[in-house]
């Protein structure tokens, strides 16, 4: 179970309180008023813990869990251990996850700003929002109510945050306006210069970057993340997305509605994702791509071409799925019959 | 038009003005005394705004524009709606830059030390320079005139900076010597211990990295980007240099002037690039390899051997470009038979 | 030699002192009370510094060195030039890197808190530990004794760090147990919420991330390098590894000890390195694998699956060396015939 040196239990809840907050259904109706106290890992679970299963990788662990209370699909119920309570649901690690929240719920942030805070006498906080010792908050910066600005965090003259935004320690913004209940993890660098300049004989000239950058409401981004402000026109990102670390996002880029993007990508200037586009770890684009509605990119993929919707992709250059799974049995081929042939 | 929360123009100018400050020729004489208030997209642009076109991609974009004057090559200008304004170039997006940069200068600094920041009594500060709040400045460092140092900086004991730097928050600075007019953006980590160790069966041990870093007037360095100090020699960085967010330079490697490093590019220890090597994205670099003039490396290879000046080079291992293209193609054919045949 | 800005020498020390405390052995007993006043590189090394041979590709530097004396294999004794006096060890960077550590030790730190840093009335700090400008430490943290605490940087609510821990400028550490002697560069990101969300029809909903960062005495990390906290269980990472800058790790990820990792490599979700394994820059894992002891991965292999111990591996996806080498050097061949065909 969580370290209370970090996390404070909000249990127990009864199981009939997890089946309902979760949409799941108790297998057997004899067990609603046990007492559950916390959630734990499958492996470590004891009998008055609840667990899930959603990875087939874990359905031996599963099998052998000590876990009193699990959230499993209807599919998998039979691999489960005598006296085990199985809650049914047809979309376990989101019924686990709303357990977890009821849980561990987010704290309600205070009122209150630190004396080593610096707060620009024309910039505007919220109510309940909370300002960390060395946050420094510049000329006519607008923070919404219950927003948390963690230590040492700068936020850039005229920036607007919405409400209930958490951002982590170190993290900087500037030429940003950020909708509600967005997360920003710590070191993320949101609305810096683009990457523009003119080359000539006599050197690169920089090209003054004059857009700001526009983030959606409940968007997550990750820790040491990039997010450049646009060149002219603005760098957009829309609403339910969810970056992860160390992801560099160029400027004038443009993401549609929940678009994942795994750590360590690289959208180069211009390229526009639409809705629920997928981006495995390390993909890189070229730039004034389009990239359509669900397409779905395999880790370290190279893109070089607009992708149509609903497709996967895999490789470098990236091609359909398909056939980039050709070429890599081709290749595993050729070096395993040389293998052979020599060895 | 640039958001007004962010950015404040220092228009408006006459068409003559701006044909002078950007080296082009006004196309009909006719409209040098109209004024001109704004830079805009080319997209957006209104009658009495001033747009560019350069990539050809939007040439459509261009031909629709409702821009009042926009900058374009000779060869272009027969796309051009009626009643547009031409300023005729053969560098249209150098000069644009100047344009926009006339319009939003950067702001002379001013001579202020924030309450906040703590300046060890030893560090000498340049006139008018800035020193934004939550800043450390250790001892003997030496900060030169007009410069200003973002919130939350740490520039370390004995670091120098020259006259008109411009770092971004967050950044810090350590064991390093940093010329004129140089940009860092936020978060950048300059000088810290390169990746050096003695491994053996009791272990790794570290090995001192007694170096430096040493960057050239007028380098940029983007965010969250990592230049570590030398082991034993310096690490250099020559002038003019452009670096994108999020790369990684090692330990004793050194750039030659004008080099352009795309974001995510990781150059290993003691590599060196000679003058205007231009670097695409998340590129790799093994160590001690010596990359001559001019050299260009497509997004995503990855460099193994020396490479001969003046040429194009793609793929891991990194190849001629023309060679590349070859084993794409290959690859291509392959898989597309492949599917084809069993599809 | 190194910069007197930044570098204070502890020397001299006579040649017979460095023989003994770098395990090596003096070629010629004649020399063993001539003064050693520093080390320095083999190209510019003078008679009165210390210099060594260890990477083949710099036995020419070597041959032509002026060093007064020089650390070298006994191999490449033959090599030197006249009047070098030579240090012979079996590992002769392992030797230097002690010599250095004799010439440049680490500082005492001092027991003092900065003015400017927020310590949290609850947290605790040891004996000679600095807590440098700017630091925000919060409630309930445990500082060991003999610590550096870089300015700036967020050591959150319940942290404990071990003794003699050096941290950089800038870093923030929240949800995490640290051991001793562990070194965490500037802009380094420990124990920030995993990429863990339940993707719906209505959205991505963040599952709560309730595990912990555990760091081993003796690990150092590199500079703006990100490593998750766990969701459930923790994030591990042995001792004595040494992971560089940029570097992604997920939650629940674990390192067994003496591991290598350079930079920006991403390792995804609850993947397990066992002891020593040696990682490549770039490389990327997905999920959930299972690495051997021992296991050594080439520059932007990308793994997708289990590796078992002992073996070398390269390429995306990866395979092993010798099958890497035959899939490589067919890509050339063709890639090679058809330009010479065409050209």
């Amino acid at each position: 179970m969580p370290d209370t040196r970090f996390f404070k239990s909000a249990g127990p809840f009864k199981v009939s309180a997890l089946a309902e907050l979760s949409s799941s259904t108790i297998a057997d109706q004899h067990f609603v008023d046990k007492d559950i106290i916390d959630v734990a890992p499958i492996e470590s679970a004891g009998s008055d813990q609840v667990s899930f299963l959603d990875n087939p990788l874990y359905v031996g662990a599963f099998s052998k869990s000590n876990a009193g209370v699990c959230v499993v699909h209807p599919d998998k119920a039979s691999h489960a251990p005598e006296g085990m309570v199985l809650l049914l649901s047809e979309t376990p690690y989101l019924s686990y996850a709303k357990i977890a929240s009821a849980f561990y719920p987010e704290l309600d942030s205070i009122d209150k700003t630190a004396d080593t805070a610096f707060v620009h006498p024309t910039a505007v906080i919220g109510k309940k929002s909370t300002i960390k010792p060395g946050v420094v908050i510049g000329a006519r910066a607008e923070i919404g109510s219950q927003c948390e600005i963690g230590a040492n965090c700068v936020i850039g003259p005229g920036v607007i945050l919405g409400d209930q935004c958490k951002i982590g320690p170190a993290v900087s913004i500037q030429y940003a306006l950020i909708g509600d209940r967005v997360r920003i993890f710590a070191g993320a660098r949101i609305g810096e210069a683009g990457f523009g300049f003119a080359s000539s004989e006599s050197g690169h000239f920089t090209v003054p970057q004059l857009g700001r950058v526009i983030i959606g409401d409940e968007t997550e981004i990750g820790a040491n993340t990039t997010i450049d402000r646009g060149s002219a026109a603005d760098t957009k990102i829309g609403k339910g997305c969810r970056i992860d670390n160390l992801v560099q996002i160029g400027h004038n880029v443009i993401l549609g509605n929940g678009c994942i993007v795994v750590a360590q990508v690289g959208i180069s200037g211009s390229t526009e994702l639409d809705d629920f586009v997928v981006v495995g770890g390390q993909v890189g684009f070229t730039g004034h791509l389009k990239i359509g509605k669900g397409v779905q990119i395999a880790a370290q993929s190279g893109v070089m071409n607009d992708l149509p919707a609903g497709e996967k992709y895999s490789g470098s250059p990236a091609v359909p799925m398909r056939q980039w799974m050709q070429q890599a049995a081709m290749l595993r081929s050729i070096g395993r019959k040389k293998v052979r042939k020599d060895g």
